[in-house]
């Protein structure tokens, strides 16, 4: 089947199950409205894009932020990086915002991808990075999903903060077990920003060409070792769908991150970046359209790395 | 690099880390005078082996039976089968031979590697294959492998049985909840046979190139369906190597395999497949300097997934 | 309020909950018939016994044998007791039969009460008192109950056999462990004997003054040291009901045992012992109506030791 | 023994202790100086106090508040009251700084003397008090005490403060579940205000009379319902003690509260209150030479409830 077959079959695929799942409630303002709308996007080593449904209307991208701190982070740091020493790589089991396993843990996250974990990860870019923080996110993004109106929206945050106990607790842990450089709520400020970019299917399937491509990027300064690469895609592979990781892995077969506001993006190494939004969440807080019409897409393709 | 070169510098690497780690106690009548031994096997697409080390010496393949077992279980349910309501597929994080996870799942294993689904897929298969199970597991690993020789040993079962209580622990809980079919000393004594089965790394880099070559076999008889393997070797990635999984994935990248005896399958799909041996294992239950010859040749070769 | 009028007010307090809860699946051969059936006895330090309702009829002791079980331990050993090195006094928060705060505290039961710790008491009783055992604990329960008829039931001996394995996990948990001294095969048919002595609420009571009379017995042979009492006392107040322990000290306040039987003995110090009957019982394993008839008996007669 | 004898055993038997635990990091600046002290006062029905070593000297009553903060919730709240919806009554096994168990509950702690359970009475008498929260625990305890310079000390508030991460991820995973009613800046600062009061051991041996002596107050205003103050002492057997409440029954036998201190308030019903103190502290949060202490005393004058 050629891509943009594939792309409508899988769009298709998706929508026979819109209406199951659920908005999480501090996101209805925002999202509630689009709960039934479903975009994808694949992006090939070509840079070229095709698309299907909402494919172009942005959304905020919430954890999917999480792959492109840490990558920031990592590159940031190169070979004399200490951020494996605060944050693990082993799948977890417990809800992405939970506080069980950190304390069983010691003060160290599961994951980058577990809200903890991302938690670090901001404490640890912001540490980096200094008060350009958000320039330099924004700047990458931008560039490599070449569009310069990538923004974090206000409204989102405004939502993030009324919503941010069980972020606050956990920071406040990480605090307690001294794995935390910054004041608890400049990394929660720092967090919630990110977590409010907004950006469409073209444009994440277009960011998660770094990704697919071994760390290649138009400009040298973007770019990511390959070795990097590989690991966050394995690490995507056995925790960026949190406790949902096993099934994902059984079922679609390809790395991959889900946001709470409906995103999935999926990185096919060598191959292409695939991104999907639709709303509406199962219990590990996946998308439940996007998770079938990413099944349908890699099915289609042959796209499973298994 | 080729690949006759690449077995060698892995063989290599992995000797660097021999004297690291120990051989379990229960095992050290059977493997104490191997613990510093290391071998290393690698069979290609189309048959061909390469090896170094004690590649051709035989060990019980222990917890790497787990796959076949697993493989021959789909493959005789076809589509009807329930084995998946009895049996997860996420990755666990207490150690294999642990019931906590069990106990809070309410009797459904996290996945089938670790000894409790073990136990259920056992269970499962002999419910299957009546009587005959040995035979047909006996026929199915000395085909693919190539080699008639293949037993089970005496001695080695003679060890598993001194060693059971914690089987044992996990086969009644089993059966409290209603999940095993067959008395516990029936399932018990057949895993302990399976687990007795004795291989040698070019015997299990051979029978693996089923996983690798998506199911494709000599003979019909024991092919498996192209879909089932894409699902073996994902949950191999995301709960072949237990709680070790997510740094497994982060530092060598291809689904696998550990067993207590110090022996790790590695699938790379419509690639190879690759065995290393070596006793002495690390806290997770993996061989030490396995994992590190595994992880020199997948960067000579090129072979991890991400 | 006089004794024999509390009673009557006890049993028509508890009356008024019976209907409520569950006779447990595996007993209800021997249970069902009796569900809505209630008794309470109180014996008094100089022996008198009152009681109410089926205070006479016998039923299978279950639990509570465990009292009498370490109590047998703790005088066999004498000070040089190691008793308490191989199992805990501190309050479970998980059902009786599970096995998860074993493994998380190393084979080494939260307490007496739990089954794991009586599987524990057991052993190290048989260990004690060799073949003798059940002729000791029979013959200590007659001379105290003043009842020569006292008997384990084969019948309920078999109905415990068929429910026998999440006990048979936590034997071979705590064999794996090194925490048995027995075969599990032994331990547990030790177990499920004294489980299955059968005496009624007035025997009970009648027993239990040992407890409440700092160890004072007719013969010197059955004598208990006041300290040893005083220890076995505050561990029912604390573990002898398991994880409804906290909600049965704030509502009761007297150290007590239930038993999945329907019984509960309760221990007044330096007043009385009390025996309740009512086979329902609730989430904890803990009689409805026993534990609402105990809770007026107490209020009547302040017997609260708060 | 007559008390004055008791009085110096006691002193004398937790003397030999002395330097052994640790005084907490944080309180180090307020109580590092005062390690090896050791005071103990015990106040009969009568109103009078012996003493011995350091008991006229005063210090942070730390977690012994959350004792009179829960008689006065429930003295205010009366019939009515709704806090046992908010708060369990069970025992922990986690420290008492922990979130485990909170987050396993639901956001219901399991009794109100971990700092969770503390946390949510202090809100909820906030919510009951209103701005006048201060001023009438202040009056309470002075009252009771018979001490009108008992204050909060600013200097442990200020170490509070720095020390705070822990119980402000508690206070956060409340107000995520629902269950704090006030800002959580505004409850942390309530607690830390009520944990800095200071008292000496004479004082917190008379204030503890009221439950001793079944709730009577030399004003009605103080007066406490026998009912409340039984269920107080109850839940002080199986909880004021945190994960070490079955040994500290076991060994001591009645009910207490220990505090980060190393203060341990013993409450004997119908008998007399008794208060130690001396820095140093085992790993449940207890202290070991006040723990000593208690236990002589207890041991001379059969104060044991079992």
């Amino acid at each position: 089947m050629n891509v943009a077959d594939a792309v409508r079959a899988a769009h298709e695929a998706g929508s026979a199950k819109l209406g199951t799942g659920k908005v999480p409630d501090y996101l209805e303002p925002q999202l509630g409205a689009a709960s039934d709308r479903l975009g994808i996007a694949v992006a090939g080593l070509d840079g070229r894009v095709h698309g299907a449904g909402d494919w172009q209307s942005a959304f905020c991208i919430q954890s999917i932020s999480k792959v492109f701190a840490l990558a920031l982070a990592l590159r940031h740091d190169g070979d004399a990086s200490t951020l494996w020493t605060r944050v693990g790589r082993s799948p977890s089991r417990r809800a992405y915002y939970s506080g069980l396993e950190l304390e069983d843990d010691g003060g160290v996250p599961r994951n980058p991808y577990v809200n903890a974990g991302a938690l670090v990860v901001t404490d640890h870019l912001v540490d980096g990075l200094g008060p350009s923080f958000r320039d330099e996110m924004l700047g990458f993004l931008r560039r490599q999903a070449g569009n310069d109106e990538i923004a974090s929206s206000p409204g989102v945050v405004a939502l993030e903060r009324l919503n941010q106990h069980r972020n606050a607790a956990l920071a406040h842990l990480l605090a307690g077990y001294g794995n935390l450089t910054h004041p608890v709520g400049q990394v929660l400020d720092a967090y919630a920003w990110q977590c409010a970019i907004e950006m469409s299917c073209a444009d994440l399937a277009r960011a998660g060409l770094l990704f697919a491509d071994e760390g290649r990027a138009a400009n040298d300064r973007d770019a990511l070792p390959a070795r990097d690469v590989r690991r966050i895609n394995a690490t995507l592979l056995t925790c960026g769908t949190y406790d949902g990781a096993g099934d994902f892995a059984y079922t679609v077969g390809v790395p991959a991150k889900s946001a709470v506001s409906g995103a999935i993006l999926a990185i096919v190494p060598r191959r292409c970046a695939v991104c999907v939004w639709s709303p509406r969440l199962d219990a590990s807080g996946c998308s439940v359209a996007g998770w079938e019409a990413l099944q349908a897409m890699v099915d289609a393709l042959g796209l499973s790395l298994f």
